[in-house]
């Protein structure tokens, strides 16, 4: 009944939630290339409200192949990386592994079925606001709740396999029939506050929802992410921003991952936030011109930042 | 036949064409709101290709009722002290005193018109690429012509005359029988170059129109305010950007004047040069929602900054 699970990619989000696992009492094995001397020593420090807890004697590898076959594989690199999964996934495949991306954006699942096929790709949305802030610690700020769902196909017994393993480590989780559509859901969030994060001068959420022109921008966002999604064929509220806003007016201000990355002189995520939607949309009739425009902003302050 | 004239804001653009009037041997007398000394002793110096003189003896002033009336009153501070006209100019009016303004954007000889007089008001289009370096220095790094214009109506005899004593002054100058058309031409070129020289990090000319993300971007912000001028009412064919692009390909790199006003930490000229344009645009019903986004972007950085 218990899975094999290894996570590939120990960056905020994989840390936590294979940490949250292997506290629940699951098998999981994490690759974090790098020094491991440190997360042997102390294992992985979880804080934020309402938990704070250590899990020691993490499994932890420099190399997948040392893992070995899974049940359950975690991808929650950076989307930028995403090249490198090509070599880092084939040792922990068997027959029927699953591959569940984690990651922010669109073509994901796309890319990962292109390679190890179609049905072994679960997808998830992370709604969540965590950072790590050194190797062996993540701080979670907030979060509502982890949506798993199947690429391309209604939900199956093995999905809900899955969220029950989240579920028994005390996330909370649903099962979606859609991924599809809740990826298109979580972009609603992520367009307008990863972008306006760096492109609005290196702020974080509660800046841009407290500034007049910024609301305004970020609603003329949200809305082009819900005609363009509905343009793609889904079905979104046209009022399917209202939640985003509230939640995030309810939280106090966080750096989303954009930041984080930016901040930090990692590559930013701008094809899978910004540049497939745009994509998607156009190929579909639909232009999403705020988007874009943060899309190429982002390309060229990123390519310009590498250049020099 | 010489016309006695005022220059109201002596930042770059108010500088180089009274300089250039004065050296040509007009009558001109500088409004500087500041300290003279500087400009008593050293006079004005402007250099640029192909030209490299001085003016001495000066007629500098605090105040417009030291000057008192004149022919021909030329508004070049910024569009962001327009309030501040409201009582400078009264000094400087007899019955039939031009006020011409040289200022960026739109909505300045309206402003004049309500005050003054729409009788008065003419406008003019300053294809020059300028810098202030100090108070008595400006360099002049290209130009192509000052396109002068009646307000609201066809030229008359004294738009000839005004445009006559620029040419006299070696100012390359010519006369619009439709100065909001030019008005909207010239925003084909501030709008994309002056926005994104902030928006995309503090760029000059050439690192927007060398960046393929940039140059794309600007190409589909000049299509913007084409599309709106037409929606306006004016006849800018659609590919009236081109001009624009030949130019500044020719040019070396230089500062938009929003750079160089957001260097100094001066207010940005928002208005005029975005919010503007982009409410006309929406009473005649076109969106600019790119233009909108670098309206907004640049109100909050500004507001931003002068919170602090």
């Amino acid at each position: 009944m218990s899975l094999r699970i290894s996570i590939v990619g120990s960056g905020a989000i994989g840390t936590y939630y294979g940490a949250k696992l292997a506290h629940g009492g699951s098998d999981v094995h994490f690759l974090m290339r790098g020094d491991l001397t440190e997360v042997r020593r102390e294992g992985i420090l979880v804080r934020g409200e309402g938990e704070n807890f250590r899990v020691s004697n993490v499994n932890c590898y420099n190399f997948t192949n040392e893992i070995g076959p899974c049940d359950l594989v975690i991808v929650s690199i950076k989307t930028t990386s995403n090249g490198d999964l090509v070599d880092l996934i084939p040792p922990l495949l068997h027959e029927r592994t699953m591959v569940l991306t984690l990651q922010n954006g669109l073509g994901n699942e796309e890319f990962l079925a292109s390679h190890f096929g179609a049905d072994r790709v679960l997808g998830g949305l992370c709604f969540i606001a965590v950072e790590r802030h050194s190797k062996p610690e993540v701080e979670r700020y907030a979060y509502g709740q982890l949506i798993l769902g199947e690429f391309g196909r209604p939900s199956l017994p093995r999905t809900r396999e899955v969220a029950a393993e989240f579920t028994r480590a005390n996330v909370r989780c649903t099962v979606t029939e859609d991924l599809a559509l809740e990826r298109w859901r979580k972009l609603i969030w992520n367009v307008p506050f990863n972008g306006l994060s760096i492109v609005a001068g290196e702020i974080d959420t509660a800046a841009i929802i407290n500034d007049e022109n910024l609301r305004h921008l970020t609603l003329a966002l949200m809305s082009e992410v819900i005609a363009a999604a509905n343009k793609c064929g889904h079905s979104l509220p046209s009022d399917a921003w209202r939640k985003h806003i509230e939640r995030t007016e309810s939280m106090s201000g966080y750096k989303p991952s954009t930041l984080s990355d930016w901040a930090a002189g990692r590559t930013l995520e701008t094809e899978a936030i910004w540049g497939e939607p745009v994509r998607r949309a156009a190929a579909a009739g639909a232009q999403m011109p705020r988007t874009e425009m943060i899309y190429l902003l982002l390309k060229e302050l990123d390519e310009r930042r590498r250049s020099r």
